[in-house]
């Protein structure tokens, strides 16, 4: 039996590195006549599915991919979140949405 | 006396609607030797700093702006979730990271 994980992968720029995806967003503020909001950050949300025995391996798959595939550790930090966890009787690895 | 809200707004491809950087990444697994992981989808994650006075204030501005500028509506899905809420006595806009 194995069980389908649903992460989310949250990829922020790190304090400190310049972000103009957010320095766009916070211009455009005073056009649309919003009022205080700041410190504006644009990063990337992944979400996936993985198909493990059990939390820890499923964990350690989603740590490995984030860091090597999904952010640049130089200017980027982030965080897992465990979204779902569904048990199945089939191996087969499609799933999630 | 106002608070900072902090926000995050995670806005993701609707279902149904093509993901190439989410397909981009399924194609990258095979070369890293990683199996099991399925239905990746690629988003944006927005954090952002509201100055209001109370929380309905707060995500009043948070939602227009996630509908207005941070997503479109017609092929994404947003959420928008509180991180922390600071209080101050001083009426700045300033805040967050």
């Amino acid at each position: 039996m194995s069980t389908e994980f649903r992460f989310a992968v949250n990829v922020t720029p790190k304090p400190g590195i310049l972000d103009p995806q957010g320095r766009a967003v916070e211009g455009s503020l005073a056009h649309l006549g919003v009022e205080g909001v700041s410190a504006v950050r644009v990063g990337r949300r992944v979400e996936l599915t993985v198909t493990a025995g059990n939390e820890g391996a499923a964990r350690a798959t989603v740590d490995r991919l984030a860091a090597e595939l999904l952010s640049n550790p130089l200017i980027e930090a982030f965080r897992v979140e465990l979204l779902s966890a569904t048990s199945s009787t089939t191996s087969g690895g499609a799933g999630g949405r």
